[in-house]
């Protein structure tokens, strides 16, 4: 008994995020038939499939490309090769999903961009926290009016601990790396674009990260067209758990987006009250926001809609991390525009 | 590529609980391999059989008792057929799930308990909220002697918004039917026996329910054999959600579980601040406690341990109901010893 | 630059509650004068006389009783010392604030009424929380009909640690010395009278409570004249501090009261977060209601209206402690009606 | 009975906060003796004296200045007057609690501050945020190495409606009106000094504001000495009320101090949970840390330390404005140095 209309999938990349998209896909995403996983960690690859009952694991893309019961693709391998995979994904007219950042190189980005419109296929981008139910609710409120004319927003969003130095120096730097997914909610609550950015930064946390030229604490300021002012702060250890909130303030009100805790259980001593603990890192986070973007991904493509996040809201973050880097750099707020 | 070892699992029964567990067997629990529904509703099976890919289904359960790769069945059929499926799994050497209450009927209950037991087979009983993580993080707070010694015991139990009448009548009553939950959380808590039982109820939630002879609203005093004093309430209908607590008062201090929000989410606007509604019933509220709770069947039966909920956990709290029942009739405490 | 419409006010008693009353009369109140302290303990009174700038002190109420220039008396004094003061200060035609209890005897409270009734002076009773503005917004949600038809109560009370064992000797036991306070809450939220009464309690904190034949643990039941039930929890230690709240549910919601806290400052560490501690006790929690119950007495007398808290209002929980201490003794719901 | 050793202490200015400070000061500190009121306001100055039982009334400040009994003076009346009259009252020999801002000129500020150097007086500046417990523990958790090395602080300060636009006028501008308590409230959690400034800001509110040359809406981040990166914002209208937060993130850990609410009760409804909304203004949130800031001036002067918000404290938040205006208006980053 099998559904006739399934959207065949396969997804390329194994690591911490490729495993929480192939368990999604193969458990919970109904319309979805994961038919092929592509890696080159085939150890992984092969226990996936054992678990998740996926009929085929391949190494080389291309042939996963090539498959006619292939729909769409997820791609979820290191950044360096999302530009090739990419180009040829959309040459073979399969959907894509990418993870992001799509590049960190603007040209490449334009490429694809370019290769994607002109063969007509879906490309979504992988900013997952715009899935996130708290964050949706907030946009929501924004977008409504339910807080007037939004006039200030604050982003906290701190990681529990710092990567491996060596993917610090691969990384991009931290703007590109962490505060990209703040510059991509920046624009998502407001639903309006930056025009201006100040960044201030430091290495607080570990000098190794200052050693390979990263910073590990920032603090930026957003002004956007519409005049709102915003600030996202930014720490690689808060050593309390994963801390990621929201809150825009308006004419006729404020909404917060606080964190969820991992239960609801307060225990009260002589010493004081004491509630849960933060989820510890994204996965556990946005367990959650994973599952409805690929949702939305299959959707779009059955519904033959636009993604809800874009090519062009995949390449506007990296713009804002090159203008706060040069931000950082020059000590003065650096216009969007000076970054072509 | 097919895991080995899975357990073949048959669910009887497709209602509201039946198609939980479908969904959580088949999806979520790698170790389970959902072989075969049965169910008198075979329109319903159908549909979920396409969904989840099962193989087979079925109307007459005695099939499914006799198909060897079946392992364990989940009864998960309307109350009064449990006695003889129950029965019948047990004799064919089938593991047993059975959904609460086992049977209205204690005669009824000591016989499966004995045919149970002859036949060697794991019987776990279906409170689901003992595999909630919030109660479970209470129960180890008491167990451990983190709040000292229990003194006194808190639930909040209300629906939000009382069954149909047709339901109401063949239910066995509210203590029956809803305060089960509760008795049985009560004894799961304090991990001791309830002795004593004064109930008071009314009918303030719709006439209706009084003249079938019901109750919709109650407050319940319990008294443990370790002198523990506890307090139930409830009420048929909350109509601010499904609201689900409890706290536990001792002598080094407090722990208290309070409901999970659906979202995180605060509005502060001129008339006051407003936060996100409370989950709308036990499917959204217990949603992971369900999955946990079969994930721990299947475990019991590939480790050979004793279930977490056994059968006698399943008949306390029917007797716990009666002695309620007793108490509300007769105006005064109820000795638990009262009822055989 | 004196204020010629003062009312002119004695103070008798100065234990810890008549302090309280003395310094808000001498600082916040501008209507009241406080004119003379009466007090057995003549060392503290003179103290306090140099603290807060007042005229007089005395040893002997009857002097006190005698002087023109006293309007209204604060009656602070031992519980065994409140049916003589009364009387003599009725009859003196001095408005009386009395503390709680006015006694423990049923027929010296009756006589006290009916000599005060006579007189026609005002008589309000010590009941504070009432005054707490917490509560009041709670009451209020219930008189509006805010929350529909109340169906279900629950007041928590514990005392963060138990009074000496001399006290507890010639309390009049712990309904009439503490829970006291919670029938009277009872009576107040739900603006109706109690029927039947249902009591369990047990000695968990302190064997020597046991030893004087009082109880340190109680849950009690309370079914109102208009159906709703209630349930209060009792405490004579809860390490955490001085636990006070209430919650009413409803026909069209629920509202409740949850205890203040000291400050709104949040520690968020690896171990999990940690937030303020409870209030210490009575003094630290009512405050502001011990001010404003004065201000209401001084507002009743200048406005001639009738009390808050009235004679009535101080003899009900009176009996309601009485029938609760017979429940408890005979194991079996008492009626008030069985309490003369 | 009249206590001796009291402090002589003489008020000018009968406005919102000079009102204040007479009632705490003739209520609620025994050790202070309020003999004077000082204010061109006569009407008001007499209902005072009458109302809080006060000796002596006038008009010219001078007067209260060769009066022996005054030992020290608060002055409360407007900015501009606070230059001759802190100088005289220096030279005077008197002690001085002067409100901020001292002056909006930073060389007569440096003038009143070397005389009172020279007449060897205590000079305390009305920063009424630091003496809050809240902030005061936040403080205390910065200083104490409880929340270890601090790495990023975010202070949210918001008005519940804006000031009459004539007031704007002479303001000062909101950074040196409003801001400077943010200004100060950031150096006094850090416990160290600002470097740098960046301000941004607008006209969101209300468009008169812009057209007398002020913002009404800003975000500004402070660069610290010791790597400290911060972010106050700002608005002149939160609709929901006065909004004062602040959050303090260091490496082993975090703490906050939120908003007090005005009572603990909240309503649960079918549409969602609300509860209580924020304080209305200045005077109901920080009524406590007024009172404890005047106990703290009272006290250094009968123990003879310093005060606990020196001269120096009051003069830094001012460069701190000049610093932020010039950023604002120039848009860039400005050092501290850059004001001389």
């Amino acid at each position: 008994m099998k559904k006739p209309s399934k959207l065949g999938i396969g997804v390329i990349g194994t690591g911490r995020i490729g495993k929480l998209h192939i368990q999604h896909l193969s458990q919970n995403i109904p319309d979805a038939d994961l038919i092929t996983i592509c890696s080159l960690d085939t150890e992984t690859a092969e226990s996936l499939a054992v678990q998740f009952n996926i009929p085929k694991i391949m190494t080389d893309y291309n042939s996963l490309l090539t498959d006619s019961n292939i729909n769409g693709v997820i791609v979820a391998s290191s950044t360096d090769t999302h530009v090739e995979i990419c180009q040829a994904a959309a040459q073979a007219g399969k959907h894509i999903f990418c993870e992001k950042p799509i590049a960190l190189d603007l040209e490449q980005i334009d490429e694809i961009l370019a290769i994607v419109e002109k063969a007509g296929v879906k490309f979504q981008v992988g900013f997952n926290r715009r899935f996130d139910v708290n964050f949706m609710r907030v946009r929501d409120a924004v977008a409504s009016g339910e807080i007037g004319e939004p006039h200030i927003m604050r982003i906290t969003s701190r990681d529990p601990a710092p990567p491996p130095i060596e993917y610090v120096k691969v990384s991009g730097g931290m703007f590109l790396d962490m505060t990209i997914h703040d510059f991509d909610m920046a624009r998502y609550l407001i639903g309006d674009e930056v025009v201006e950015i100040f960044a201030v930064g430091g290495v607080c946390v570990d000098p190794k990260i200052g050693e390979v030229g990263d910073i590990d604490t920032a603090l930026i300021t957003l002004r956007f067209q519409n005049g709102v002012l915003a600030t996202i702060d930014n720490s690689r250890e808060a050593v309390y758990g994963y801390d990621q909130r929201v809150e825009v303030f308006g004419s006729k009100g404020m909404v917060t987006a606080d964190n969820p805790m991992t239960d609801t259980v307060t225990f009260s001593r002589s010493e004081g009250s004491r509630s849960a603990p933060l989820p510890d890192f994204f996965v556990e986070r946005y367990k959650d926001a994973y599952l409805t973007e690929l949702q939305a991904f299959v959707r779009c493509i059955q519904e033959e809609t636009q993604p809800l996040v874009t090519g062009a809201d995949g390449r506007v973050p990296i713009v804002m991390g090159y203008a706060a880097l040069k931000s950082l750099r020059e000590n003065r707020p650096v216009k969007m525009s000076e970054i072509s």
